[in-house]
């Protein structure tokens, strides 16, 4: 065991792989900020750690005890507390059950008793999460009964053992224990250690539109004249597979019949306030510039005919990052990594996990790194031109935080998706609940409600023609067939795209304590309450930043919606009625609603919705203050564009005392147009 | 590679580990019959096969050509052509997907060219099968475009790659290559060398009503009586978990209370021509008598706080055939053998797969031999008895085929259900569709009738007090509410049960092929005409020994059925019509139908219905010659429940030439009432 920071140790066993998440993606650990944070121990019995090689993999056994509850994984889509569960944890698209595949898994929990342990591994590892019971073992010893639950008799109690950690292939691995004073603090270490929370550009947080994948120039203009007419926000417009000559595999270059001048184009929608960001993958097609240069830094399998780059490589790398500098330089502001997972569950497309790679990486662990290190590749593009890029991608893993990207995915359960929200930010990953279709204005509203209170909110629009609040039906929507109520359904949709908008101030400083502290800037229930038994299963509130709470309707679930409040006074947004918490409350609610609630003492800013956020936008603020006592806020003024933010930020402070407002120095990003205080 | 008999060799690559299904299941081949058959060398080029040792697992590479088709893998529910996917065989129950888990995965996969290989390891080997395309490989060169199929862009081309076999922790294998004049040969021979295909006891081939969960003595004997009464054919009747005093885990003890005197209430019921069956699982409880017994001989993992017994000790087999042997003496004719799968997708309540058994075998080994250790402990009880038992199992492997477990699933989907049939009978294992319950007349109806022409005919009423035919909705029946038309409902069921009751001398027939040469009694058209392209992915059409073709309705799809009739002709059995083969033909069909049709030159036998069969049922005939030629029959003739018919049976074989039948000598088990010939 060797402390490497305040709180922070690795504990090595056996003989670890070479080539593991830390060795291949070498995060940048902000030492600073870890060393200025109060040391802790272990928290948990030391001599019961205990490991074993097995055949075929390596075994690490940590103590749990019944009172603790497990989180993390990474996106868990259909489940959220991870406590008595049993997860194998492999990169894939499509996941059709809970057993541990996903398209972001990270080899990393946390636990309600204040750490979380991250498993240095690039292999499908499996992990037993208090379920097996072993003879002889301290819950045998101690009478702990397994069989029988309140789920059914099948169910085996959370609490019958102690963790398992089970690593095919390794013969020894590295843990890295992250310890503080809560759950929240350890994840924030932990995240730190990754290099700190990303800080979006400022446009980032406004709406992505995904634009018709079969749309051509025409289509493109028509849809973005249509967005701005119609005032409704919109800062990022996608471009779907179409735009390039062959996409599966990829050319990467521009099809010129479909989108001629291509450049003017560019410059057209930047002059409208969009940002421009292009779908993609990473398997090369024959045709491409850059197949050749990569033939001798690929994988030695193809997928749909394309090479697999090996970007653990400094080469394929550089090879792909030179090639996508161009586009970049034509005014590309970021891109949608897709298909970079793999496909077990949807027609087993990717590259086998006995692929070889030059840098030396098999299938196995480059699925599990093979997001990371596309992110990484495209990153560097960005990163020396001096300029922040946002965008999509499909995989990921550990040290994900600093990353700009958020993930997505095919599936479309509701409730899977809102769920995803609470298991990603417990694992320092970032997910949206993408809209993309509705089978009635019912779900469209609700779909955009929960897509509000999200990392980044994102309108997938890819296939149908027309914006989904003119006809939700997609046969209607391809055929031109506007809703008999499209104007009243696209005010509805307006006021949530702009309540989107009136969050990005706030936001923006909840992003900016994620870069800086790595608290998650929207995080569910039990980060900010551990010890709240009730709050730990809870997966579909979220706390943003700090004060706020939102808790979104899930479609299907009817019309009342259940909402815990966590101890302490809380106001419903809508009302301004103080509701004291500790307990459930029932709200009815209505298709489009998003219940908010701020908590006592918080200074909450909303500004007035912009159509997309340009270079000098000034946000105009509507402050209020909840509750008798003094409170204060902090926003984040910079250029929201460039990388300069690493060296520093203005942060704006207002305060609100018995006597009103305390502004502070005039700030080209922020004016305050109004306050009130809500007793 | 050694060649161990005519058209069988075995292929050593590297080490091989030393428990694998063959040395730890120990089949017993019947190299008499095996080198009776000719001769065949191994039809593909050999020096493509090669191995490698790579970190954590072993890779075998077999070759394939773009023009065969790959079945097999054990039961699959999701998919029954394997060509082009990728597997992951693991032992499961409940899987969500078609990524391989399975009750029932088997290590083995059969070619239209004629071939089948073993794969002898019980590690979760994944099997990709020619969707992986290898820069440099033989493909490549020969310029095969893997992208793009008839399914979508994302679809890679079956055909892209050789086959590959990953057996994790192995550092060798053995293949065992079954050759043949064609699949159906090759399959044959793999049965064969399992042991042969079980002849069940006559009585099993009738039908299995499943009796209500929560039911004691009193309903037990109301329900006896009911299908008595009203003349619903039965032969086994079924307790579930109820009949212990506790059973997660078992303790394998009558509950006196529920069933006070069980012994008077066996002898009852077999008196009224009922075998009974008992639900249990292997997981045993410390309240059982065999608990203490057992204890040195078990994993080092609790199940619901029981032992796992080590089946592949001779120990742990000893004591729970010992303790079970004293049922089967009260009367117990078989058992159903839960649970013995494993669970990732349900509540993980399984052992891991690092769990430390005394033979040697690790969790993972030991969930793959699980259930057919289970039945080679229950088998040795009745042996010994010079019995035949007849029961269901949720998991199996590799040399099943001798075995007298049919595998059953808590799934439901009737596609799937009706599909297994297919993958099954591709692997040397059962499949019983059984009907558990319905949403509507309709579906009862369509379930049932489906029933009927499967390896088991099972009614699972576990959940309702009454038959569903008597009332279909679960909460109605628990009520006791009888539909209103339930004497019409019991008619046009009675009707389906009668039918597989007159079926039974054929499938009798059947499964004594398939015990005496190794062909499974139901099969996809596939086995039967492996070059009829369009044959090869239908997985809903069956011949049932020589010459009948089921193809049973699916639930949900409409009141049309396509059906496929291979080339050469066939009659309708319904109208008697004659149909030219090698063309799809479009029939309307109503719940309760099944089309089933009559090859040309097939003397076809139905019996009169028994409500059950007894030790002296002599089986009343009706023989129907179809088309003009001469055509004859074999039937079999024996004790029908002793292990006797391994030293021989009675063949009867009737002839149908233009002068009629001929009859042979009389035989106590059959006689003609009836014969003509439709032309």
């Amino acid at each position: 065991m060797e402390k490497i920071a305040n709180g922070l140790y690795r504990l090595t066993f056996g003989e670890p792989e070479e080539l593991t998440p830390v060795s291949v993606l070498k995060p940048e650990p902000r030492f600073g900020e870890l060393n200025a944070r109060p040391d802790y121990g272990i928290p948990f019995p030391e001599e019961e750690i205990c490991c074993r090689r097995r055949a075929g993999s390596f075994l690490v056994e940590v103590p749990l005890s019944p009172e603790e509850d497990l989180y993390g994984l990474g996106l868990m889509l259909k489940s959220f507390r991870q406590t008595g569960r049993k997860k194998l944890l492999r990169a894939n698209s499509d996941p059709a059950a809970d057993t541990g595949d996903s398209h972001a898994p990270v080899p990393f929990y946390l636990s309600t008793a204040g750490y979380c342990i991250l498993i240095d591994t690039a292999r499908y590892v499996t992990l037993s999460m208090g379920n097996c019971k072993i003879r002889g073992s301290r819950q045998d010893r101690e009478g702990f009964e397994s069989a029988g639950t309140e789920y059914g008799h099948w169910w085996v109690k959370a609490g019958s053992g102690n963790l398992f950690i089970d690593i095919p292939a390794a013969r020894g691995v590295e843990l890295y224990v992250f310890c503080g004073e809560d759950m929240k603090d350890a994840l924030a270490r932990y995240n730190l250690f990754s290099g700190g929370g990303v800080l979006p550009p400022i446009w980032g947080l406004g709406v992505m539109y995904r634009a018709y994948m079969h749309g051509d120039r025409e289509r493109i203009y028509t849809l973005a004249k249509e967005l701005r007419k119609s005032e409704m926000p919109c800062d990022i417009f996608g471009l779907e597979p179409g735009w390039q000559t062959h996409f599966y595999s990829c050319t990467y270059q521009w099809d010129e019949e479909r989108f001629p001048d291509h450049q003017k184009m560019l410059t057209d929608l930047a002059d409208m306030g969009f940002k421009v960001n292009l779908w993609e993958h990473a398997y090369v097609n024959p045709q491409s510039p850059v197949f050749e240069d990569l033939k001798p830094y690929a994988g030695d399998q193809y997928v749909w005919d394309g090479l697999v780059p090996d970007f653990a490589t400094e080469e394929a790398q550089r090879i792909f990052a030179a090639y996508h500098a161009g586009l970049v330089r034509e005014g590309i502001s970021g891109f949608k990594l897709d298909e970079c997972d793999n496909s077990d569950f949807t027609a087993n497309w990717g590259f086998a996990d006995f692929t070889q790679f030059p840098s030396g990486l098999d299938g196995e662990q480059m699925h599990t790194l093979f997001g990371a290190l596309y992110q990484k590749t495209i990153i560097r593009v960005f990163e020396k031109e001096n300029v922040r890029t946002w965008g999509e991608v499909r995989n990921a893993t550990a040290f994900a935080a600093p990353n700009p990207y958020v993930l997505y995915s095919d599936l479309y359960d509701h409730e899977d998706f809102v769920r995803g929200m609470a298991s990603a930010s417990c694992s320092g990953i970032l997910w949206t609940p993408e809209v993309r279709q509705a089978e009635s204005e019912e779900e469209l509203l609700v779909r955009i409600a929960a897509a509000v209170v999200s990392p980044q909110m994102v309108i997938n629009s890819y296939q149908v023609k027309m914006p989904p609040w003119v006809q939700w039906d997609t046969a209607k929507n391809l055929e031109g067939e506007r809703l008999p109520n499209a104007d009243e359904l696209t005010q509805k949709c307006r006021s949530l795209l702009n309540m989107r908008m009136k969050l990005i101030p706030w936001l923006y400083a909840a992003y900016y304590t994620y870069y800086e502290k790595g608290i998650p800037p929207i995080r569910p229930l039990v980060l900010d309450y551990p010890d709240d038994q009730t709050a730990r299963p809870v997966y579909d509130e979220y706390l943003l930043g700090e004060g706020l709470l939102a808790a979104p309707v899930i479609f299907g679930k009817g019309d009342r919606r259940r909402i815990w409040l966590p101890k302490g006074n809380w106001y419903d947004y809508d009302t301004g009625f103080r509701l004291e918490g500790g307990q459930w409350m029932e709200r009815k609610v209505r298709p489009g609603d998003l219940p908010l609630f701020v908590r006592e003492g918080t200074l909450l800013a909303l500004a007035e919705p912009e159509q997309y956020i340009g270079e000098h936008t000034c946000f105009r603020l509507h402050l209020t203050a909840y509750g008798a006592e003094k409170c204060s806020l902090t926003l984040i003024s910079d250029d929201g564009v460039s990388c300069c933010y690493q060296k520093g930020v203005r942060k704006i402070q207002y305060t609100a005392d018995r006597d009103g407002l305390v502004e502070p120095e005039a700030d080209e990003r922020y004016c305050v147009v109004d306050y009130k205080r809500i007793i």
